[in-house]
């Protein structure tokens, strides 16, 4: 099987010729979604793999991740949970390229929980190519999302504010301001501990957040640990959060690369489960080999 | 009684002439510690009080505050919980203003609970002004203190990050940046709603405050009451990690001025507790004065 994928994310833009969930070539720039404006997204596409679309007129085309969002290329309308393969790949919207061509834009999914809504788009794919029929797969991130699977399908999935609440303490807080590089990773298990996951934190975050400014104020945290102790506090957070959603498993897929997945194998890890790995881009390949199989079935 | 009082802060200084409660004169600016180097202070002091000064040679001096933090003008040394107003007069740090005249800077609190440290710097002194003997007080701000009293003695003290992380999401983060001015003032019993205060939040901080961007993003919460939604969430969420460090109360001791008081009085009343509030200028020059009473006693 050989197509084209186009990972089209909020930051940057990814293209792959893809062939039997091998990469014969890339083509990348920062190009995200949130840079353009109305318009301009053809014109990047066609940069990026105008080439490979020149050589072979029938190669599939597919695009993931928020290009089908409001700043996206097209609107593509979400799939709703529970959904697996056949209800996303049912769900793809088409755009025309021109001289009888189209693209297929992945939808995102939307999950309604106890009259909440969540959504995801481009993290569908890696779950279909996560392979996990039943049990919970974490996808770490800016925004992080914890999916249940029954049966091969997404029945419910939550989004947790962590990458981007990490990134804006770092930045822009009092409290993360102060870290330092190179960090001590030693730090990490010292936040967990804090966390509600490790049975600390009974102030609950907002408290935590100011109790790590205390310890580095009263010389407790060094500004060499700070940076990876937010870190474990987030994520001790973020899966307490997930297992009282969820329930609490035995064992975790996590898609991630390193070293994101080994923290949250740490952390997992401490409370003594089991966790497995998979790379993002392997999981992105096989989901959309997937998706466009069953598109075509 | 009669002295001057410098509230130093990390973004403002307001300097005042007080006689018996009331203000008799005032000077204000932006020179906050953050903004000052190391040997700027006793200029920018002068300016603000320096005639006060001149035309009374024995009137008393008092600064609170950051004035006694490391970017301050003098390191003051905190007082330890527990800690009423003898032991905080006890612990003032002398400054020489020159021609044997002095000011006294107020310590900052330091309160050690299950082996984690919290620190205050200008609280202490409304906790002391607001002459609650027993129970809790909570003083909303940038970093909200949630006060335990007993005896007229502070017996422990938590701070959230409330009102920083506010700012930081309205400010920086794809959660609060689309929110709208002017804002409807519903979206706070909407985001307490979802707080596990009252009940919502099972995800947790980091979910709830993803779920409000999904809530946007699907149309479910409108940009005018994202604000207030985002207030509401974080206001709860202090108060139920408040409510389990130091146990459930039937009624609360606000200090702050409206309209601050009045969102976290509603808070407090959807819960069935009662509130009462005192003003920031108040509890600030009645805890001077005691303060300094003591100190000469």
């Amino acid at each position: 099987m050989r197509f084209v994928a186009v990972d089209w994310g909020t930051s940057r833009i990814r293209a792959l010729l893809v062939e039997n969930g091998r990469v014969l070539a890339r083509s990348e720039s920062d190009e995200g979604v949130s840079r353009l404006k109305p318009g301009q997204h053809e014109a990047i596409f066609a940069r990026h793999c105008g080439a490979w679309l020149a050589a072979e007129p029938d190669l599939p085309v597919v695009l993931v991740g928020m290009a089908g969002s409001r700043e996206g290329w097209a609107p593509a309308p979400y799939a709703e949970c529970p959904a697996g393969p056949d209800r996303i790949a049912a769900a793809l919207t088409r755009i025309d390229l021109g001289a009888g061509r189209e693209a297929a834009i992945v939808p995102g999914l939307l999950c309604l929980r106890n009259g909440q809504a969540d959504v995801m788009r481009g993290e569908e794919t890696h779950l279909v190519g996560a392979e996990v029929p039943d049990g919970l797969v974490c996808l770490p991130g800016t925004h992080c999302k914890w999916a249940l699977m029954r049966n091969g399908e997404v029945v419910s999935f939550a989004t947790f504010l962590t990458g981007e609440l990490y990134a804006l303490l770092r930045e822009h807080s009092m409290v993360g301001r102060p870290a330092t590089e190179p960090a001590d990773p030693a730090g990490f298990a010292e936040g967990l501990a804090a966390s509600s996951l490790r049975g600390g934190g009974g102030g609950g975050l907002l408290h935590e957040l100011f109790a790590a400014r205390a310890a580095t104020l009263t010389g407790r945290l060094g500004p060499e640990r700070l940076g990876p102790y937010l870190s474990g506090l987030l994520t001790g957070e973020e899966i307490a959060g997930a297992f009282r959603l969820f329930g609490r498993p035995d064992r975790v897929a996590i898609v991630a690369d390193p070293p994101r997945a080994e923290l949250y194998r740490e952390a997992l890890a401490a409370e003594g489960i089991a966790a497995e790995t998979r790379g993002q881009e392997d999981t992105l390949l096989a989901g959309l080999a997937v998706i466009l199989a069953r598109s075509e079935g």
